[in-house]
C-alpha cells in the first residue's frame, strides 16, 4: 500500500484540528479593549497549540516522505496518533479559559506525552517495517529529541502541581527544540544523492 | 471515471466527521476533578467512535485499493456510505451525554447498522461493476465479517431495551473483530503478485 | 493551469459544507422518544440538503473530468459556486428548525437558485475556453437540466408564499431530476473513445 | 521535498477557513425578515473575508505553481501564513455583530496586515530558495499589489479611530485590487513557453 491516502488523510485531519481550535476564541459581545482582554489568554493558548499541531505535520512529512509503503499496523498506529492530536483542541481551550491552573494545565501536558508516545510507536513500526539499514532507520537513528520530550512534557505535568507557569515553560521549551525540522532527516538524504 | 477524487472526497468528509466528534467535548467551566468528570463517558463514547470511523476508513482504503474507475451508482453508493457515517458524530454526542440509557444506545446501533449495510451495498456495486473474477470479488470472497456486523448491531439494538450496557458490549465486540484490516485483501494480492 | 488543485480544494470545501451541516442536528437533553422528535423536521432538511451537495459535487466530478486547464476567472467561478453552497448549511437548519414556514423555505430555495446559476456561469466559462468543438461543448450541449431547474426553484420561492409544501415538493423533484448524473457525459466520453 | 504535501495542507486549511466563517452565521430562532436582518451585516462581513481568502488562496496556487522544492522555513513561513487566515473567522464575525464600530474594524485590519505580511515572508523566502534569476523571483520581479496592501490595510486600521466605513472601503479597495489574479505570473510563464 501507498502512503498516497495516508498523507491525504492525516493532512485532513490535521488541518480541522489546526482550524477548529480558533472555533474556541469566542467572539466578545462588547467592542471595548475591556472585553477583548479574556481573549488573550485563549489566544496564547491557540498560538502554542498551533505550534505544536504544526510541528507534528512538519515532522510527519518528513517522516513519511521516506517511506514508500505502509502496513495495517502502521495506518493504525497513524490513527493513534491523530487521536491524541484531535484533543489538543479539547485541552487548549480548558488551559485557555482558566488562566494557567493547575489540572487543564497537566491535562494539557497529559495529552502532549501522549501523543509523543503515539508518534515514537509510530516512528518504531515504520522503521521496522523499512528494515535496520533502511534510510528511515538511519535517519531517526539516534533520536534524542524524541526521547528528551516525554520527559519534559513529564516533568511538565507534575510542575502543573507546584507552579503551572513552569508547566507552561516547558512545554515551549518543547516546541522551541522541535520547532527547527528534522534535520537529520535532510542530512541522511543529501548525503544518499 | 479513476477513483482519485472519491478517495479524497471521502478521506476529507471523513477526516471531518473524526474530528468534528471532539468538538463535543464541552469544555467544562470549573478546573477540578469533580467537574472533568463528566467529560469521561463522552470521552469514552468518542474513543469508540472514533475506532469505528478509523474502521471504516481503513476498510475503504483496502476496498478502493482494488478497484480502478467507478461509476455513477458507485459514487452515490460512497456518498450514502459517508451519510451515515455523519451521523456518528450526532450519536456518540447523545450517547456520551446520557450515560447508557436506551433509546441513544439503540439509535447508536441503528446508525452503525445502516452504515455496515451502505457498506455492503457499495462493496456489492463495485464487486458487480469489477466483475465476477476480479481480484476485488475474489477479495470480498466470503464475507463472513460483513455478515455478522449487522447481526450483532441488530442485537445491540434489541438489548438496548433490556439492558444498555450489553448493547455497548456488542458494539465493542464488532469493533474488536474489524480491528485488524481486511487480511483477505492483503492475502489474495499477495498470492496474485 | 491544472485543473488538480481547483479539484483537490472544492472536493475540501464539500466536504466541509456536507459534514457541518449535520452540527445542526442538536443533541436533544433528555432520551425520550418525546425530546426526539424535534430533531425529525432537521434531519429530514439534512437529507435533503446532503443529496443536493452530494449532486453538485458530482456534476462538479463529472465537469472536471472533461477539462485539462483553468483559467483565473474559472478559479473565481468556482469559488462563487462555493460561496452559494455554503450557505446550504445555514439556510438548511434555519428551514429544519421552523417546520415548514415560509420566509426559511423561500429563502432556501434562494440559495439554491443562486447556486444553479454560479454553476451556469462555471460551465459556460469552462465551455467558452475549451472551445465550441470541444467534448466538453458537446456533452453540455443542450442543458436541459440545467435551464429546467432554475424555473422550478423560481416557482418553489413563489410558491413559498401560498403553501411552502408545495415549494418543497418542488426542491425534491429538481433533486430527483439531478440524482442521476449527467448521462450526457458519459454517453459523449463513451462515443469518443 | 516536493510541493505536494504543503499544497494539499493548505488547500485543506483553507477550505476550512471560508466554510468555518459561515457557521458564525447564526440561525435566527423566528421567521419574520425582522429576525433575518441581524444576519445581513454579518453576511456582507462574511462575503468580504470570503472574497480574501479566497484571494489568498488563489494567489498561492498560482506562487506554488512555479515553485518545484520548499524547505522546512518555507513550510513555516506557510503555516505563519495560514495562522493569521485562521483568525479572520473570528474578527469576522466580531465585525458582524458590532456594525463597524471602532476596535473590531482595526482589528479586522490588523488581522489583515499580519496576513500581507506573512504572505509576504513566504514569497521572499520561495525567491530566495528559486535563486534571483528564477522564473519565480522574476514574475514575483515588482510586487506593486504586495507593498501597496499593507500601506491601505494600515490607513485602515487608522481610520477606523475616526470612521470606520472608511477603512471598509479601504479593505474592499484593497480586495478589488486583488481581484484579478496574478497576471504577471501567466505573462511570464506565456513568455517562457
Amino acid at each position: 500500500m501507498g502512503t498516497g491516502r495516508l498523507e491525504a488523510f492525516s493532512d485532513g485531519v490535521i488541518a480541522i484540528i489546526i482550524t477548529i481550535m480558533v472555533l474556541e476564541l469566542k467572539v466578545p459581545h462588547g467592542t471595548s479593549f475591556e472585553e477583548l482582554r479574556p481573549v488573550f489568554p485563549v489566544l496564547l493558548s491557540y498560538v502554542l497549540s498551533f505550534i505544536y499541531v504544526g510541528i507534528y505535520w512538519n515532522n510527519h512529512h518528513h517522516m513519511l516522505h521516506l517511506v514508500q509503503t505502509v502496513t495495517g499496523p502502521i495506518l493504525w498506529a497513524n490513527l493513534h496518533l491523530l487521536f491524541w492530536l484531535s484533543l489538543v483542541p479539547f485541552v487548549t481551550a480548558w488551559m485557555g479559559e482558566n488562566q494557567l491552573t493547575t489540572l487543564p494545565v497537566a491535562l494539557y501536558g497529559g495529552v502532549l506525552i501522549m501523543a509523543a508516545f503515539a508518534y515514537l510507536i509510530l516512528a518504531t513500526l515504520i522503521a521496522r517495517h523499512e528494515g535496520r539499514d533502511s534510510v528511515f532507520a538511519k535517519a531517526m537513528g539516534r533520536d534524542i529529541k524524541g526521547k528528551v520530550s516525554p520527559v519534559l512534557y513529564g516533568a511538565g505535568i507534575v510542575m502543573a502541581f507546584v507552579q503551572p507557569m513552569i508547566s507552561v515553560a516547558l512545554y515551549v521549551a518543547v516546541a522551541a527544540i522541535w520547532f527547527i525540522p528534522d534535520r537529520r532527516v535532510e542530512r541522511t538524504l543529501g548525503a544518499g544523492s
